[in-house]
């Protein structure tokens, strides 16, 4: 077996993972990273596309948001299309200027691992059966290599290994609580490259179930549409789709939509799901290891990365000024702005999906929820406020970084 | 039998109905109004006490505003305690400086009956066995009164006789859709001559689960206690009331509540109720008659002020202008004003109660809620335009008044 130690492990490639390597790096402590997927595979998969300001800044304070800055799309406002008629929401005039940036995670997983090769950062793709121990003293790491069992002794374990990770799967049950809804439908994703069919996002509330016009640039477009779980994608002709798609529009952007034909079409099952709590001694959960959210309200990356921006403030204040407190209040300062994005998430989905069990009286009541939020500019508020992303401690751990103190600083 | 004839029939002698009678005397229509009970029973009803500001309108404007002016308590915030944290709503700068006005239900409706009897307008107390005939085409209304049988010929019905009444009861089932949800739990009120607990009121969520300080004036409180619904009211001495309402609150309030003995103890269920469409022919369905909201955010009165609005406006026109339009589009903009509400009111229900049934996921989810409003000031302002009442077109009836050219002006 071999053998070898480090600050932190971090466990799971994705852009959370990813994000805390280069933030752990440029702050000069010492880390390991795991994935069970080959890279390959880590950086073709198609995920979100909407990132908040803090995403933005977070990837500028690892230094990775070159091309982010020349390719992503900012945006001011989105649309909301409720039966037939059409609303735009001006998140920037809502939010004293705030906006989004329309950019795939695809990109920024590309982004984060092409620094990371060349930074020749330690990692570990392909890894097999890895195994989590003694996470309250001592925590190591063992794991399968090309063939050859390890073992990394660590101080800290960092668990961003996703929903069906192990990270979460290795506490006993009894140390957390878990919450959980399952939604009676899912999306059904197309990707093409043609033009979006609109500048805006377009989120679509309809007759015949819920739709969004998205998109990852100006060549191209990522389209949903609600369908019933027992849907399978191979139903789904990329022409039946578009057809599908165009009867959820508005005649305007029926008009408009440039078909094509999909790079790739999935169903995505939608849920809410949330652990607590999001600490265990030395072992960390971050992004979907802890909590996933409905797509709606494009809230799971963004959380993800403000996990990283508490969980990289803690590490930096424990090695940089030996101070345990942002490891004691981890847990609990994720939790409430994952609450509270949970709660947003739920509530968009909620709103503008179409659900089989409700009754005459809860339909109703969704339906005067929507026209009441469109029609005031405080319901307005309340939509952009949560939609450009609650507050953040990212100052935080700025002002760590302009400190410039860190032990192993590159 | 006695046969008479008049423009309106109003059924019901609640503030709708008296309100309604009042600005068509004002106005110079002619109407007679029929109550079931007696008229000590009606004036002796404990109801609601917090008027928005259209329904201080109203009152103004159908001259009966005399004693509200005089002994109506302006409030300007209202306070909610969330599992022991103060917070204040400061409606008023939340809303552009509208404010809410305490002032009993109890006392609306004498006001309004004594006004009635100065101008000896046309009722009949305790009329027995009322009926309503062909409101499609030549409506009429028989009853019982005093041993004789009446039969009145008018042009239009307004059937302002609650929940219970005979006028959406009359109704052929397929004409009309009703929405409900009913609560798993009961307001249990008491109401005693002792000083309230604070100026403002009170809104209390907590573990015990929710509880209203509220008042009817400077000496008169009324307070509530979420129960179970299979409670009874014997099963609570005073005593007992004061001692569970003490647990749900801060230990601030705890010292300073004053207890005294009650002069009313009872337990009104919760229930929403919506009634579509408002409007049959020449019958109209106004207030309780067409709609309940749970009593959380005190709207059920100011909704039937607001339906009287729209209902008085919809005569004036056709009586002063022939104009058909308001009456054509009464049940639109009722039910527009009254979705809204009866959202408001579900929403504030859901999230300051316990709800036994509720997952921990949906229990989560409401704190949550409860969290982001009171945190942000686009949430608050949220609640708080609800909260002193959403527009309403008590303007419109205003300027038909100033215009001054009813046919029989008093």
């Amino acid at each position: 077996m071999k053998k070898l130690n480090t600050q932190v492990v971090i466990i799971g490639s994705g852009p959370a993972g990813l994000l805390l390597g280069q933030l752990l790096y440029k702050a000069g402590i010492e880390h390991v990273l795991l994935e069970q997927r080959s890279a390959e595979y880590v950086a073709a998969r198609i995920r979100a596309g909407i990132l908040e300001q803090v995403s933005v800044d977070l990837l500028h304070l690892a230094g990775v948001d070159q091309h982010l800055k020349q390719q992503g799309l900012p945006h001011s406002g989105i649309e909301i299309l409720s039966h037939g008629t059409k609303y735009r929401i001006d998140l920037s005039a809502l939010t004293q200027g705030k906006q989004v940036t329309v950019y795939g995670q695809t990109e920024v997983t590309k982004d984060l691992m092409q620094a990371r090769q060349q930074e020749q950062l330690s990692s570990f793709y392909e890894a097999q059966n890895v195994q989590i121990h003694d996470f309250d003293n001592a925590p190591k790491v063992t794991f399968d290599y090309q063939g050859e069992q390890y073992q990394i002794d660590c101080e800290f374990i960092a668990g961003c290994d996703g929903y069906h990770g192990v990270s979460r799967a290795s506490i006993p049950q009894e140390r957390i609580q878990t919450f959980e809804k399952v939604y009676p439908f899912g999306w059904l994703g197309l990707l093409a490259d043609v033009p979006p069919v609109a500048d805006e996002l377009i989120y679509v509330q309809s007759e015949r179930g819920f739709a969004l016009c998205s998109m990852r640039s100006n060549t191209r477009s990522r389209y949903y549409l609600q369908v019933p779980l027992t849907d399978k994608v191979e139903n789904w002709s990329d022409e039946q789709f578009w057809e599908e798609l165009k009867r959820r529009l508005d005649p305007e952007s029926r008009e408009k939509l440039v078909t094509g034909a999909s790079l790739e079409k999935s169903i995505a099952p939608l849920r809410s799901f949330v652990t607590e709590p999001m600490r265990l001694g030395k072992l960390f959960l971050a992004g979907d290891a802890a909590h996933i959210v409905p797509p709606t309200g494009a809230k799971g990356l963004n959380l993800a990365a403000s996990d990283i921006a508490y969980l990289a403030s803690a590490l930096i204040e424990y090695y940089q000024h030996g101070s345990e407190q942002g490891i004691e209040q981890y847990s609990e300062k994720c939790l409430q702005r994952v609450w509270k994005a949970e709660r947003f998430s739920w509530w968009m989905t909620n709103l503008l999906h179409d659900f089989e069990g409700d009754t005459a009286f809860e339909k109703k009541l969704k339906q005067a929820e929507l026209n009441y939020v469109l029609g005031s500019e405080a319901g307005q508020a309340t939509l952009a406020e949560n939609y450009v992303g609650l507050p953040c401690e990212v100052e935080h751990l700025q002002q760590l970084f302009a400190e410039g103190n860190c032990q192993k600083a590159s």
